[in-house]
C-alpha cells in the first residue's frame, strides 16, 4: 500500500524521477534503515524512483546484507566505497531507468553540495528540482501500525522520565538522572538513544545542554528533553521537574504553562491548520501572563524528528486523521530559566487522543 | 594555540575565508558542541573565518544561550529559525568580513544543495571551493587532552564490552545483551549512545543490524560495533566472542585474524603511510590464509567517526605523532558471517601506544 502510494506520489509530481536519499526517506521508500546514513553521511544510499518503471536502489557494497533482507525492491545496485561515486551510480540508474529525463526530484535539504554537483556534471540536462514536500506530505498521515510504534514509544519515554525523575533527589549529579533514564529507556525497548539533554538550575538556559557534573540542589528546576528510536520511530519527550521542594512561583508558573499546553491539545482536530495551534499557544501564553517567544511550538513525529507539518507561524496545512504530532510549549522566566512540556497527539477522525502520558504531569513533580 | 593553528590554516588556504558548518568542524572551531546540527541539520550553525579577520559564529537563536557559553568567539550572529535562512546570514557575513571575496572554501561534502545553491545566489562573483582537506589535515594530529580524552572513551567502551560479554550466555536475547552495555557504557561516563551494532549467529552477516529479538544458542558467533560520546569525543570499538563453547574452527578463524590485527598493529609508527597499513593488513590476510574484502581496514577517530587519515588504499598520509586510529580487521567466513576486532591506536615518537584495552581479547572469547 506504501510502495502504492509513492508510486502515486511520484507520477504525480510531474517529474521523470524522484531520488530519496536521507535516512528516513530512504527507510520509507525501501524498508531499509541503514544507521549508517546518519554516523557516515558519504557513504550515500539512494532509492532511484523513476515515474514509468520500477525503482532502482543504491547502496554501498558494505550494507548490501541488510539492504537485500530488508528491501522489497527487486533491483540493488551496490558501489565499492572510495573506488566508485554513489552519485554516478545515481546518475547511470537514471540515464538507464527514466528516459526522457528532463526533471528529477532529490532531496535539495540533504543531498550535499558535492553530490549535487557531481549530478550536475553528469546530467548537465537535467533539472535538479527540490522533492521534500513531496515526502513530507506523504509521510505526514501515518498508517495505523506506525502510530501504534510511536504511541508505545512516546508511553516507553514517559515512564522512564517519569520513573527517572523519582531519584531526582537533591544531591544527585545531572549525568546520573540522565544515565538513568537512558537506561530506563533502552530496557523499555529503545534501540539506541537519538538524543538526550538535561539541564538543572542555571543550565536550564540552555536550549541542548549534555548533562553536566553540576550536582543539584533543593530547589532546582531539572528540565529533560530525550528522544530514544524504536525500529526507525523516534520518541522525543520534555518534562520538567523541581529537585526537593518547589517555591509557589515555581508551582503557579508550571500551573499556568500545563494550562497553555492543554489549551493547545483542546483544540487538535482535523481541518484545524498548524498555523492556527501556534496561534492559539501564543495567544495563551500572553493571556496567562507567560513569555512567549518560540519560532515553533511543536512538529510532527515519525521516522523523522522534525516531521511535517510544523506548528509554526509559516505552516498552513490542515490537520488530517493519522497525524502524529509532538506539541511542546516552552515558558522562558526573565532570568532564563526554562519551562519546558511535551505530548505526542494523534489526530483522530473526531478530534484528538494523547498518547504519551505514562506519568502524572498536570501538577509540577517535585521528590521533596 | 588551536585558535592560532586554524588561523595558519585559513592564511595558508589562500581563500579569502573558510566556513565550518559540520557539528564536529564548528566544534574544532567555536568550542561550542550544538548536538541539533546532528539531529536538526536545517538548523545550520556556521564559523566563518575571514583570512585578514577574526571569525564570526553564526548561531540559531535557540542555541545562542550554549554557543555564548562556550566559544571563544566574540562575534556571534544569531537568527530566528524559519524567518530567517541561515545562508542568507553566512553570505552577508562574507560580504562584511572577507572583502575582497572572490574564493571562500565550504564544506562541500556537508553543505547541502540548497544551502549552497542560496549561496551561489546571494554571491554570484564568489567562487565556493571544498575546504574538508583543510580541517582534515588541521584535525588529524591531537593535543594530548584529545588524546587522554580519546584513550579514557576506548577504555571505558572496551570495559562495557567485556563485561557485557561475560552475560551473553545461551538463551539470552540480543536486544537484552546490548542493552547491558550501553547501559555500562552510560554509567562510564558517555554523554550518550553514537551507535550500537549487534548481530549473532545469522545475523552477523549484516555490517550494521540493531539488535534483534533473536535469542542466541549455544556455539553462535556473536559480534558489536559500539559507540560512545565523551564530550563530543567518540568512542567506537568492535569485538567477537562465541555464546557458550566455541568450536575449534572459531578458535582458530579468531587466532588468525589476531595476528592480522596485531601484525598491523606492530607496523604503525610516524612515517609510514595510511595505505601502507591497508596493503600489510591485505597481505596478512592473505598469508594467514583468510578471505580479505574490506574498502578500508581503519580509520582516525576524534570529534569525527570517520577521521583522516582514512586507512585505505586511496590515502597516502604519513603517519605522524598524535595521530589516533581505529585498526578493524574484519573476516568474512564463506557463509557471510563476520569476525571482527577493533583497537585503538595511539602514533607517538617512536612507535605507538594501542589504548583501548579492557579486556584480554587474544583469545577467543567464550561463556562456556
Amino acid at each position: 500500500m506504501r510502495r502504492e502510494r509513492l508510486a502515486g506520489m511520484v507520477q504525480e509530481s510531474g517529474y521523470d524521477a524522484v531520488v530519496a536519499t536521507s535516512l528516513a526517506n530512504v527507510y520509507y521508500s525501501s524498508g531499509a534503515l541503514i544507521m549508517t546514513q546518519a554516523s557516515i553521511p558519504d557513504r550515500l544510499a539512494a532509492v532511484v524512483w523513476p515515474a514509468r518503471r520500477d525503482p532502482l536502489f543504491v547502496v554501498c557494497s558494505i550494507e548490501a546484507s541488510l539492504a537485500e533482507r530488508d528491501t522489497w525492491i527487486r533491483d540493488i545496485r551496490t558501489y565499492e566505497e572510495f573506488a566508485v561515486s554513489p552519485a554516478a551510480l545515481i546518475a547511470s540508474a537514471l540515464k538507464e531507468a527514466a528516459q526522457p529525463c528532463r526533471k528529477v526530484g532529490v532531496e535539495m535539504r540533504h543531498l550535499t553540495a558535492h553530490y549535487i554537483d557531481e549530478l550536475r556534471r553528469a546530467l548537465p540536462a537535467v533539472d535538479f528540482v527540490a522533492c521534500e514536500e513531496l515526502f513530507n506530505r506523504t509521510r505526514a498521515v501515518k498508517d495505523p501500525e506506525e502510530v501504534s510504534r510511536l504511541a508505545s514509544a512516546a508511553h516507553v519515554t514517559d515512564r522512564a522520565i517519569w520513573e527517572a525523575f523519582a531519584t531526582a533527589t537533591p544531591g544527585r549529579m545531572e549525568r546520573e538522572i540522565a544515565a538513568d533514564f537512558q537506561r530506563r529507556l533502552l530496557d523499555g525497548g529503545s534501540d539506541t538513544i537519538a538524543f538526550c539533554v538535561l539541564g538543572s538550575g542555571e543550565n536550564t538556559k540552555l536550549a541542548h545542554p549534555f548533562a553536566s557534573e553540576r550536582v543539584t540542589k533543593n530547589g532546582d528546576l531539572l528540565r529533560v528533553d530525550v528522544g530514544g528510536s524504536f525500529h526507525g520511530y523516534y520518541s522525543d519527550m520534555a518534562r520538567t521537574m523541581v529537585v526537593g521542594r518547589a517555591s509557589d512561583h515555581q508551582r503557579d508558573v508550571y500551573r499556568r504553562l500545563w494550562e497553555v499546553h492543554e489549551t493547545v491539545i483542546a483544540a487538535v482536530r482535523p481541518g484545524v491548520r498548524a498555523r492556527d495551534l501556534y496561534d492559539l499557544c501564543a495567544r495563551s501564553f500572553q493571556r496567562l501572563g507567560l513569555a512567549f517567544k518560540m519560532s515553533h511550538i511543536g512538529h510532527s513525529l515519525g521516522i523523522g524528528l522534525h516531521e511535517s507539518p510544523m506548528l509554526k507561524p509559516q505552516d498552513d496545512t490542515e490537520l488530517a486523521p493519522g497525524m502524529v504530532m509532538a506539541i511542546e510549549p516552552m515558558h522562558f522566566e526573565p532570568t532564563g530559566e526554562r519551562y519546558h512540556v511535551e505530548d505526542l497527539i494523534e489526530v483522530t477522525e473526531t478530534g484528538h487522543r494523547v498518547v504519551s502520558r505514562a506519568g502524572k504531569w498536570d501538577t509540577l513533580f517535585e521528590t521533596r
